[in-house]
Order: structure tokens, then sequence, then C-alpha cells
């Protein structure tokens, strides 16, 4: 091993390492060496390998003296650059010394700042600064860091030990503290230190150097570390590398500074230099808020520093080196950066750069201006937006800026922000959304008889249900807010009071809720507009031009199909058509069918539907014209179309010429233990076929008329919930019979598609044969999820999220379960293409509208997704981002 | 096609076919070949083949040529054996025409006999028996069968006029009409044929021989008989073959007679020759009860037949000759034949054997016989019996002869037939067991409170559920008569009232059920109790020395445990726990847990739970000395175990000192809209472990005690409901460190197991991974049914029924869907074994106890079933057909 490279150093003289070696160096190790070796001005220092680690591991937890002999090496080299001695009384380098494997990792060590403080440096470091405050500080973090992170010490003592004397000088920050009250300090720090672990704090740098080394590596191995990696697939061979790099400092007098900045504006992406600094600072003290920093240039003052001097101004050398080095750093990196500065003694040193964060529209102008601006092809581009933070783009959003009382969390159920005076029913909601006022729906969890009170509603807040629950699917449906499962509020729906933490709240109290984090907040908080801006159609067009897979929407209307054109629809690949069942003029027809008494009663009260559902799909034929569209047939338990309450059941009594008995004993009679099992889907089609042969006509006559008034439509029927062959069969059959008499009737035919949906284990496995009578498959993955778990969404949401995050790293119902939900969707793509090469498959579950559910699609081979109108955008982009990742 | 053989003759002189022609010949006349080629005096005749049948189809539904002319040759060759020609007018030769095709199969043609009558030939006859009356009434029924089945012809017509004639002579029965009644009937038959179809009825006998059999090739073609081949998966290409036969008469004189004999006592399987006959007389005279049958021999005779003649007396010679038959067919067929035979004009014709339809005791009795007498080896007396039939000798049964006024058939869902007043709740029904009445326990659907009322009862009779309900399970573990999802029933359980078809029961009513047909009959109805012989030992013993499947049993308690060692289980493949919580004692312990505030109060309250379990354990594993035990962890959800009515959560209230609203909103938080999919199962031990580890705890010390006082104890501890690897990782984890407590308490250590519960797909799709926390799988085969197919067993009875023979070959609660529930099985199978193979796996479902499902298993190589205590005898039997089966 003795020929073995242990250390890589990174200073302008010898650079090492670059960018690709993040498997040796760890992620940051590469970084500094990339930086480097631009030529930038980066304090100098070394890579111990993650190789070393390992080899610390096998070795006994022992540092070998091949790989000391190459770090005491690198430290010789770091000091002839630097021109300063490690350990040197009178000017002494010290080090910085971070872990960094090749990814971020929860649970390794800290960083240690100003290794090679001791008794004898601080003085030296006093003396040569003229400012004993600052080397007694500096001294004093170090022992306290390197007591914590290293010794494995517990801070607690030494931290209440700094509190004491802090009362004792009757202050109440330590910079407030004198130079003296910090060297009494470390005195005192140092006595505990002995007194607790029986070992005098080590005064040689070198030891120092040994002991901080060790405990990186030693850090790779730490239970959280070893969990996370466990929990996230990573391999425990990979280890950690230890940077070491020399520290500079801001606040050493007036000709230091300290700042940070970004190349373009994170807010807006507009393209100019900005960014904000401290003169005689160390980082922290940008951030934590107690001077306020200076603008760097013109461009970055604002209200509150447009007094100050700026960078430009008071070190126009440094500044204008700072511009070359952004504008280097955005070619090399063809990105916006943030960049960490610090200048000591009028040099300036690059400490870290690294992508800036942004808001969504700032990284779409961003990827856009790039683009043009020659740095970036448009594949690029699109791989460099995250597909959720479309949603910034499509829905309002609560101010940042804004103070929230928080007063509850649920799950982030449809995204956008929304705030209301809270209604508890459905018709209250509408009531007051008709005298102009803003309501939020909350409720224990809705049913589909609370559509119209959910449309009168700016956003709604459930306490049960999953992020697949009516509420939640609706929601994003219309593109509302939703705020759905918040098991800490407790509902109490008769007295019309909402409690949480022992408050209450009721009618004409606001609360705001943020359907992309799930929190629930007092009152009224500022919201901003959703904008969508020229750039927006330039990006999405580049996706559309890269991805193969198709996008379609979840639709019911043609207001829905409408909205889900312009943001790029290209078909319908669900339309559910139970939610028009539920409008006013049709219900009372639906109950009087689920009451007839003989096949000849329920035709009866089914003709009076036809007209109805036939004028919808009209409607939407019209509308989605030269695209598919394809439409379920009935699918929930009759059960849910009956009144619940005392008075509607009266009411339907009334309406039918029956006793309330009679009603209930129907009800009753319908009633399941497990209604998601239930007597639902093609098993209705199977003992009423009448319905399905209602819908089939509806469906096919609307459609022969949008064709006679000039629309171009291709109707796919699709038959729900097929566990067997034969019941596909069966019903395929009925459904030809009965469109070949529409054709008869009407004298005219167009082409359509019979086919299923895949949303029980059971069609997954046999689905060789249910390909057999299908021309198409469409997966139902949110019941391929509830069956496949055997989790109930409705249920899941009381245990389901304290699994989330430990035993399961995603939430099924949100994400895709590519393990075995995706086994079984992969299993039916292969064997149902086996069967009839030529059928086309789709997803129509939730998981349509989901970055990493759509790369999953895109890779087994499906043809399409379908999502709901708001989610459209996101998966064209996530299907672009699919593309260009296994095209590689 | 010239040379091929399309018709085989049989007869004394020629026999060209033979038992294993069965494809060519059909079942039929396979066996028709077989007898005569035995040299017994089956009356002669030929079979046309299946393979004529085919060519008939091809041909555009017309005989070929070179059929006909090979059907003429082989009517000849007969006439030639027989002495009488076919067609001849003064002593003609008469044909039966029967299909037959490899299986017997509904829909297919019926017989028709006496092809061969016309207006001359019936003269014919009439002079040579010198029984004109005989003459006319053979002709009429021809001309009554031919009508119907060669020409379609609706006879109601025909029976009208038949109708007429009797009411116009006065009399009753067929047999009063006079032969010129029956010339003239014969007349009006004709005309009536004439004017409805415009086709005289034919006379020449050649064409009644071709249309006859283009009749019944054209029935392998009907509807009926199309739908069932696919239902069975049997092949269109197969046909039919057609069976003529010359006709013999019993009821030509008084030298001739016919009867039915048995070579064994069908009802208890003694080895005693046994039948009856009459003199001058039909075969259908025999069964129609008109004249009572005499006993052939002096062992047959009885009450009602005692003084009359024996066959033995009156024809010596040809019951001579019929000893000799039955022995050689005994030897032949080695099985007890059921023999039709008919003496014509003193000559002894066999006209069919078979095996004789028997009771499960003499069925059993035979079997040991049959190998005791070198009949057959112990292998082929094992595939005798039917496992089912076992039932019969492990319960009691209705007396066969006894009247039954049905009322209603729900599902068998339990063996044994029951008779009792009918009681609502399970306090009546207790209250009336302890005065000494028998009861019938009726509810809507039973749940675990109910399980004291049905100990106390004789049968279970419930509205809803279905074959794995919880009324089924539990009544089958207990051997106790159950009928379930009887949708026909209108329980009131306020009124107390059961309504059926608008007549109401009440207390004090009797009713009678019958769980092997799931028969409800009104009053009482004689039973038969249940008796087990030597022979079944004997049997059972052969039966085990072939299996190579384990067969273990499901059991809760010591009691159970006792039976089903009994009946020769070799282990618990699944223990309860849950049912252990209900006791009296216990449930509040139980109930104080579920209202815990906090992991120490719960802790508490499990603390006086653990002493219970603990003893129940402790019987277990002492009855189950040196056999393994599998214990499963609590399963149900929490809300299981609250309280239901007003009265009873007033109680728990108060002794919880709790508001009655507390225990009300603790019931809606619980509540669920799918607790199939719920928070259950091992998701109960993940978000409160303190339960399970209490359960580990009372198992492993009730195991060490057991082992203390001598038991030799194998527990196995399983973890129900798992989906993914981090539940059973982590409460493996729990679970072992729990028992390392218990060992360093005890100071002693014993083997132990921990596997888990296979039954949600996301388990069997991810077995490999899974596999590596577990030393055993056990498949829960009714749960991972129901998500399998998204079917609740709760719900399914609504419509499964419509399915059932129709889209379903069988239901899949009872039998083993081994298409896709057995894909899952059979995939965690061997992604399992992968990982572990030294893992042993059985499935513990209601399907461990049915033969199809358990020769399933065997073939992929399941180490045990498991199936309540009285299915065990029918396992341990299924499980050595299926090695058998599978040996070959």
């Amino acid at each position: 091993m003795a020929d073995t490279k242990w250390v890589y150093s990174f200073n302008s003289k010898n650079t090492e390492g670059n960018q690709s070696m993040k498997n040796l160096l760890g992620g940051k190790g590469a970084n500094l060496a990339e930086m480097s070796s631009l030529g930038l001005a980066v304090p100098p220092g070394f890579t111990v390998t993650t190789e070393a680690c390992i080899d610390y591991e096998k070795n006994g937890s022992k540092i070998s003296e091949e790989i000391r002999s190459q770090v005491k090496k690198s430290i010789e080299e770091t000091e002839k650059i630097f021109g300063k001695k490690f350990g040197d009384s009178k000017d002494p380098l010290l080090f910085s010394v971070r872990s960094g494997a090749r990814v971020s990792m929860p649970g390794m060590m800290d960083t240690v700042l100003n290794l090679g403080m001791n008794d004898q440096t601080v003085l030296g470091v006093a003396e040569l600064t003229g400012n004993p405050r600052f080397a007694w500080d500096s001294y004093r973090r170090f022992i306290q860091m390197y007591a914590n992170v290293v010794m494995g010490f517990n801070t607690s003592l030494l931290e209440a030990t700094l509190e004491d004397l802090k009362e004792a000088r009757g202050v109440s920050e330590d910079t407030e503290l004198s130079g003296s009250d910090l060297e009494e300090l470390v005195r005192v720090y140092k006595k505990i230190i002995l007194e607790e672990t029986g070992k005098s704090f080590p005064q040689d740098p070198i030891d120092q150097m040994w002991e901080s080394i060790a405990a990186v590596f030693g850090s790779w191995n730490n239970p959280r570390a070893h969990k996370y990696r466990e929990l996230n697939d990573f391999s425990h061979d990979w280890g950690t590398a230890v940077n070491v790099q020399s520290m500079v400092f801001g606040n050493m007098g007036n000709d230091c500074a300290t700042g940070v900045c970004f190349t373009r504006d994170p807010s807006t992406g507009e393209r100019r230099f900005f960014g904000e600094y401290l003169v005689n600072a160390q980082g922290e003290d940008v951030v934590a808020g107690i001077r306020t920093p200076a603008p760097i240039n013109e461009c970055s003052k604002n209200d509150s520093n447009k007094n100050l001097k700026t960078l430009e101004e008071i070190m126009p050398e440094a500044f204008k080196e700072l511009v070359e080095v952004y504008t280097k750093l955005e070619h090399h990196y063809r990105d916006m950066q943030d960049i960490e500065f610090t200048i000591e003694n009028n040099k300036l040193f690059i400490l870290q750069t690294r992508n800036g964060k942004r808001t969504a529209a700032a990284g779409l102008k961003i990827a856009v201006d790039f683009v043009e601006e020659g740095l970036l092809s448009k594949a690029e581009a699109v791989t460099r937006m995250k597909p959720e933070d479309l949603n910034q783009l499509l829905h309002p959003r609560l101010d940042p800026d804004a103070k929230k009382n928080l007063i509850a969390v649920g799950l982030p159920a449809s995204p956008g922000a929304a705030c209301g005076e809270v209604v508890f029913t459905s018709e209250k909601a509408h009531a007051l959304h008709e005298t102009g006022k803003k309501v939020l729906l909350v409720r224990q969890e809705t049913s589909p008889e609370d559509i119209g009170g959910m449309v009168a509603s700016q956003g709604i807040l459930t306490a049960r249900g999953g992020m697949t629950s009516h509420a939640a699917v609706v929601a994003r449906g219309m593109g509302k807010p939703c705020v759905a499962g918040c098991t800490a509020l407790l509902i109490d729906s008769k007295a019309e009071t909402l409690t949480v933490n022992g408050k209450s709240y009721s009618e004409g109290d606001f609360l705001t809720i943020d359907g992309g984090t799930g929190e629930v907040i007092e009152g009224v908080v500022p919201t901003i507009a959703a904008s969508i801006s020229d750039d927006f159609a330039t990006f999405m067009n580049w996706a559309d031009e890269i991805r193969t897979l198709r996008i379609r929407t979840n639709a019911d209307n043609p207001e829905d199909c409408e909205t889900a054109l312009n943001f790029g629809a290209e078909g319908i690949g669900l339309c559910r058509t139970e939610h028009m069942f539920f409008e006013a003029e049709r219900i009372l027809a639906v109950r009087e069918m689920i009451f007839a008494k003989s096949r000849e009663e329920r035709e009866k009260a089914l003709f009076k539907i036809l007209p109805f559902q036939r004028e919808d799909f009209l409607g939407i034929f019209k509308a989605m014209t030269g695209k598919p569209v394809n439409i379920r047939l009935l699918d929930p338990p009759l059960h849910e179309f009956l009144p619940h309450s005392e008075e509607d059941i009266k009411q339907l009594a009334d309406s039918l010429g029956l006793e309330v008995r009679a009603i209930e004993d129907r009800k009753e009679q319908l009633e399941e233990f497990n209604p998601m099992l239930g007597h639902r889907g093609c098993r209705l089609g199977i003992t009423y076929p009448e319905i399905y042969s209602m819908q089939v006509r509806a469906i096919m006559e609307a459609a022969i008329d949008a064709s006679e008034s000039g629309a171009k439509v291709s109707p796919e029927i699709m038959i729900p919930l097929v566990s067997l062959e034969g019941e596909l069969s069966t019903l395929r059959d009925l459904t030809e019979k009965t469109i070949a008499t529409v054709f008869e009737e009407k004298g005219k035919k167009i082409e359509f598609k019979i086919g299923t949906m895949i949303e029980l284990p059971r069609a997954a496995i046999t689905a060789a044969k249910i390909a057999e009578h299908a021309d198409f498959f469409s997966f139902g993955t949110n019941d391929l999820t509830q069956t496949t778990y055997g989790l109930s969404r409705d249920d899941g949401g009381k245990f389901l999220p304290e699994y989330v995050g430990k035993l399961l790293q995603y939430d099924p119902f949100v994400s895709l379960d590519q393990e075995g939900v995706g086994f079984l969707v992969n299993h039916a793509l292969v064997e149902g293409k086996k069967t009839n090469p030529e059928m086309h498959m789709g997803i129509c579950g939730e998981h349509g509208g989901e970055p990493r559910s759509i790369e999953f699609c895109h890779k087994i081979g499906l043809d399409y997704v379908s999502c709901s109108p708001f989610r459209v955008p996101i998966a064209r982009l996530a299907a672009a981002q699919a593309a260009l990742k296994f095209a590689k």
C-alpha cells in the first residue's frame, strides 16, 4: 500500500483533484479541487481520501504511518503556499477540518474551525492582529467545537459556564464579552474538560490534527449515518473524505470583509450581480442579523441598506476580482452561483461556490436565459428545473416573508395557498360564497356530495384521508389548495367547531392553508398570485420536443378539459362518470334506479339519466376534438349515491313514494364492511348490465353527435375493477352489442376502443388473458396500491405518516411503489403485450402527475400518463427529464 | 378416409373396443365394450365414434356414406347375434340410442328407446309377446322420446293429450290405460306431429336411425353443452360418440324380470350381495315405487319385502349367473358395483355396471376390505375416498329419508346438521343452553363477542358473510354446523325475528340447518350421529404413509389442540391470540389499554393481560408437546375490541372512570372506512410495540414454564400483515430483544423461530427481501385472496354467488385461486427460498383444509398446510392423494 496516494492537495500551485473525483475525495473535496484548479483564490489545503477512511477502519481505527506521512507533507506544502506555519507561536497557520462523503449525509461529523489554536498560538494571533478578543474568541470556539465533535464531550457544561459568565457580566450576547472574559472562559473550559475526562485539552497542533481526522473517519460508522445509508441503500464501503483547509479571517481589521453574492437575482432570475457584505466580520455575522450587511454594488441596494457604502466603492480591487470570478464561475458551472467570499487584508478568498437556490420563476428565467446566452443546450435547461417547482408558477403561494402562526400540519394534498372563513358544510360554503365571501371548507372527509361546496371554497381542509382521499383527488383536479388528513384537528360537525391544541375555531374565524406544505395557519396570511411568463411556454416547448411519453389528463367536464388543454394535455386518460351522477337533477333518477325492484324499473330510471350523460359527453368530445377521450364506466358502490342525513332520507322517501323505513332498509342492505373491496366497478356491470348499457349508449350517441357537428372523436370505453377474464369478456360483449345498436339507430359508425383498468393484483397477474379482450390497459395505481399493500387510503392517514421516512421512503399513494406495485404494473405490461403487442397502455392513478412515478412509467415503456389538469405541465417536464435520463 | 373405422361393435362374438378407448368411444361406449369383452351378457350393439361426430360437423352436418355403410354392417352383425331383424314385422330388433362423450356432460341428447318401432313392428311385438298393451305403450313412448329429442318437438302438446285421455278414462296413472287407449294415443300423437311440423312421423327404421345419430351429433354443439365445455375448459374438438344397443325387455311375461343389485351394502359397506327385482317389469318400475320390489336373496330382505319371493328362489339359474357376474365384475373393476340387469325369457342380460354410490362409512369399509382381500393396494384404496366425504364420518348429518321443508339455502359454511330453537343473541343462546335447551344462533353476522354464544349453540345461521366470514371460520374451528350468507333471511335483531319468504320465525320456533349443503329447513329434522370406526384409523394411517405434506391445525386453546391431535394434527399452524382477548376478565384490561393516554399507561394495562395470555399459551404448549406451535401476534384493529351497545359503552365508561362521550370519541377516532385495509396486524406492532412485547413475553415465559414441566416446546412467533421489509426487521429486533430479556430473567434458553404471514400481495412480490428476516413464511390465503381480488369476504356474499359457476369455477375463498393468488404464493415461495433455502413454509388460510388447494400446496412444494381441527383428516387424505397424483 506504500504506493497509494491518500492525500490530495488543492492550492494555487498544485491541485491534484477535480470535480469528477467525488468518489475518492467526497463531494466537498472534489469541489474545492475544482475551484482551486480554476485558479480561484481558494484558501489552500488538502483532502484525505475516502479510501483512507476505509483503511482506517480495517486498521482497527488507526491512521497508518503512510497516511500520516502524506498528511504531514501536505501541511508543509500548505505552509509554504500560505506563508504561515502550523503551530507557529507568532503567525500560526490555522485549519478547518470537515467531513465530506460522496453525497451529503446526516450524522457525519460537524466542522472543526481554528484547529492549531493552543495556549501559545492564541498569543501570537492576538499580537499579530492586535485584537486579543478575536484571538481568545477563536480559541474559545475551537475548544468548544473540538470538545464536542472530536472528544465526544457533552458540551452543555461548557455552555452553562458561558451563560453563567454572561450573567455575571450582566450581558446577554456573546459579543458583549471582553477579551479577558474570553481568556477566563478558555481557562475554565480547559479545567472542566480535564476534570470531566481526566485528559488535558491537547496542546500539540499535530495531535489535534490526528484526533480530528480520526473523529471524521469514526463518524462514518456512527449509528445515525449507518441508519441513513441503510435507508437510502448507500454502501457502507464508500467511506468519507476529510477536508483540511487553511483558515482565512474577514474579521482581522478594516481591510477585511466577508460576504455572499449571487450571480443573478435569485427571486426573479434577472441577470444582475447581487450580494451583501460586512467589513471586519466573520461569515456568520452576515446572516446573524445584528449588523445590517451592506450592498456589494449599486444594483444590490434596497431600502434598508441604500445608505451604506458598497464593496465596489470601498474595496474596488477586490470587487473587480470578484466580478471576474463570478463570470468565470457561471461559465464554468453553467448555472447561477451562490458564492461565499472573505477578504483578509485586502486579499480576496473564495470560500465556497454552489448552484444558488432560487424561486421557481427565477429558475425558469435563468434556464431560458442560459440557453439564449449559449451557455446551456435546451436539453440541459430542461433538466435544471425540478418539476414540482412548477407548482409555484401555477398556484398562489404564501408570502414567504409573512409571519405565520402555525397551528397544525396535515398532508400536502393539493398545492397552493388559500385563506378564508372556516365553514363546515358544503351548503354553507355555497351560501357564503354567493355573498362574495372567501371560505375554507373544513370537513372530517369530503364525499362526492361536497363537490359543489369545494367549488365554492378557496381551499379544503380535512381531518381524515390520505394523499389520494376524495378531498385530495378532487382538489387537485380543480387546482384548489387542499390540506388533508390533518389528524390534529378535532372536528365537531354538529357544533360546527374545529378544535386544535385546545383552541376552537368556528364560522367567521379565518384560517390559511398551504397545500404545498400541509401547514394550517391561524388568521389571514398574505399570498402571492400565480403568474405564468412567456419563458414558461418556451421552456415547456423544449420539454415537449424531448419527451416521448404522452400526457393526458383526468377530467370529468368541459371546463376541466379546457384547463388541461391550456396546460398541454394530449387527451383524457380518465373521465369518471360518477361525478356526473351527483348533480341535482340527476341524483333523484340515480336513486330511483337504486330502489327499482326489477330490471324494467331500473331501465326506466336509467332512461331519465341518459340525456344528461349524453350532454356531458357531448361537451367533452367537442372540447377534446382530435384527442382520445377515455371514459370509465360507473365505479363506486351504489350506496355512495344514497342520502345520509335524516332530512334527505325523508325527502327521498317522499319523492319515491316510499316509507322512510324502506329507504333505511335498502341503505342497510347495501352497506358494506369494506366498500373498497365491495360491490363496485365491473361487478355492478355484471349484476346490473343495464347501467353500463345506458352509459355506453350515452357515450356513443354523444360521440356520433359530436362527430356530426365537426369534432374528431376517439372514444375509449374503460371497464373498471376487472379481476377475472370473464368479467371483461362478458362486459365487452355487452358493450359491443349496445354500440352496434346505436350505430344502427344512428346509421353511422365511428372508431372506438374498449379496454380495462388494471387496478387489482389479480388483473395484473393474469394480464395475458385479460388482454385478449382489451384494446388498452389503464393502470389505476391508486386502487392497485391499496390492494397491493392491503392499505386503505382513507384509513392509512392514521399511521402512514409514522412510516414515511422510516420504514417507507415515500408515501406509496404519492410516489408509485416501484418494487411492489411497480412489479405488478410491469408484469401486466409485459404479459399484456405478449398477447396483444398493439395495445396501448397508460396510467391514470394519482401517480400520473408525480415525477418519480412518471420516470418509472417512461422506463418500463408505458405510452402515456394521465394526471389532473394542474399537474399536466409537471408531468410534461418530468417526462422530458425521464427521456433525457434514459437516453444516456 | 375410406380406411377410418367409424363404428365399433360390442357383442358376445366380436367386441372391438375396451375401457381404455374413452376418447374414441366415449365413456359409455368404452364401458359397454369392456363389459362385453368380459363375456357378460350385454345386449349387443355398436358405438359410432367421437371422430364420426367431428366428421359430421365438418361435413356440414351430414353423416358420410362411409359411416352409414359401417353402421349398416354393424346393424346386420347385431341382427345375426341377437337372432332378430331390425324393422322385421314379426320379431323386430329394437334399439336404444344414447350419446356418450369422454366425460358426462349436461346438455347432451337424452336417450331414445325402442327405436325401430313403427305401425308394422308394433303389431309384430304385440303378437309375439301376446301383450298388445306392452307393444303400444312401447311405441307410444318411442314416439314421445323421438319427437322430443330427435325432432326437437315441444312435447307439451303430447303430454296434454295423454292427460286428457286419462281424464276421459277417469284414471290417474298411465298404467291404468288399456292397450287400445294407447293405440288411440299413438294415432293422435302422429296426427299432432304431422299438423305441427308438417312432417309424418318416420316409419322407416333406418331413417329413424340416421335421424337419431344426427341428433346426438348435433347436440354436441347445442348452447348448453358449449357453455359447459367453456366453463370446464373442455375442448370443442372432442365430439361425442353414439351408442346403439339392442333392446331387451323384462316386461314381456313372467319369465322376465328386471332389477338392480349392489355387490356390497352401499350404506354400511358390509360384504353382502344385495338387491331388488320385479318380475315382468321394466327398469323404471323398480324405482317408481308402485310395486314393492322383491329381494334378490335372503340377505336383501327387510321389513317391507320379507314376505316376497327372492330371485334366487324363482329364477335360480339366472340368479346363479348373476352371482358369477358380480364376483367377476368386482374383481375386474376392483370396486363395489351397482349392476342393472334384465331377464328376458329367462335369459340374463347385464345392462349396466358402475362403481356404486355409497355412504362415506361404506366407502371407507369397502376400501379397507378390498385391501385386505388383496384386490387393491393401499395407495389405490387411498384414492378411492373423496376427502370431503370424510365429513360424513366426523359430523352428524340429516337423515336422508326424512322429509324436509326447505325454506332457504345459504352457503355451506361448516359441515354437519344441527337443529334447535332459534335465538338472536349470544346471551340468549347461553341462557337457554344452561337450561338444557338446544338452540340455533341466528345472526346478521357474528363478531368475536359471539364466541360464547356459538359454543352454546348447536349450529349457527347468518344472513351475511361468505365462506371465510367470522361465523364460518369459527364454526369450522369448533366443528359446529354453520350456514352463512343466507341472504334470503331478513333478520330484525331488535324485534328478534327472522323472516323468509314472508313467513316469520321467532324464539321458540325450531329450525334445522345442514352445513354441508347450506340448507335451512323448518322444524326438527332427525339427524344421524357421527361415528368413527377402526377402519378409519387403518385407512388414515395408509394416507399418512403416503403423504409428504405435513398437516397442522389452526387452534387457539388446549381443547381445540386435543381435538386436532386426535384427528392427527402434527402441530399448530396458526394460533390466533386475539380470541383470548375477549374473555370476560381480560376484555376490560384490553379496553383499558386502548384508552391509555401514554405508553406507560398502556404497559400497565398490558401487564394485567400478561398472566392470562401466559396461562393460555402454557396449556397449548403442554398439549402440543413435541410439536411446533405457531402463534400469531395481535392482528385485528383495536376497534374490534370496543363495545357496541349503549349499555356496554356506559358500563365501560363507568369501569374506566370516563365520560360516555370519551368512549364514543375514541370509538369514532378508531373507526375505519375499510377495516380490512386498516390499522391492524404488524402496523399495530409498529405503532404500539409494547403490545407485541407483552405477547412475546407471554409466549416465551409460557414456553419455558412448559418446558420445565417436561413438555418439548417449539414456539414459532408469527408477525402478521407485513408489507414492507422494514416492518419485519423492526419487529424481529423487538421480538428478539424481548426474548433475550425473558431468557435472562428465567436463566434458561429454548429454541424458537420468528417468521411472518404472507397475506398481502406486496409481501409475496418482495418475498426475497422479507425472507432475510424470516425463519418461516405462513401464507394467509384468506387475506391474500381478499387483496389479490380486491374483494372483501364479508361483502362478497352479495354478488359472489352469481359469479360462481359462471365467471368463476370455484369460490376463491373456498378453493384457492391457483392462477391469481396461487401465482403470488408460488412467487413468494421461490423468491423466499432463493434468499433462505432453509426456511419452512406453510399455508394457514381456510384453504389449508380444502382438497384442491391442498393438491396445489403439495405441487408447489410447501412443507405443510394448517386447517381447523375437524378438517385435519380431510387434509391428511387430500395430501396423500396429491402425493400419489404427482408421484405418477
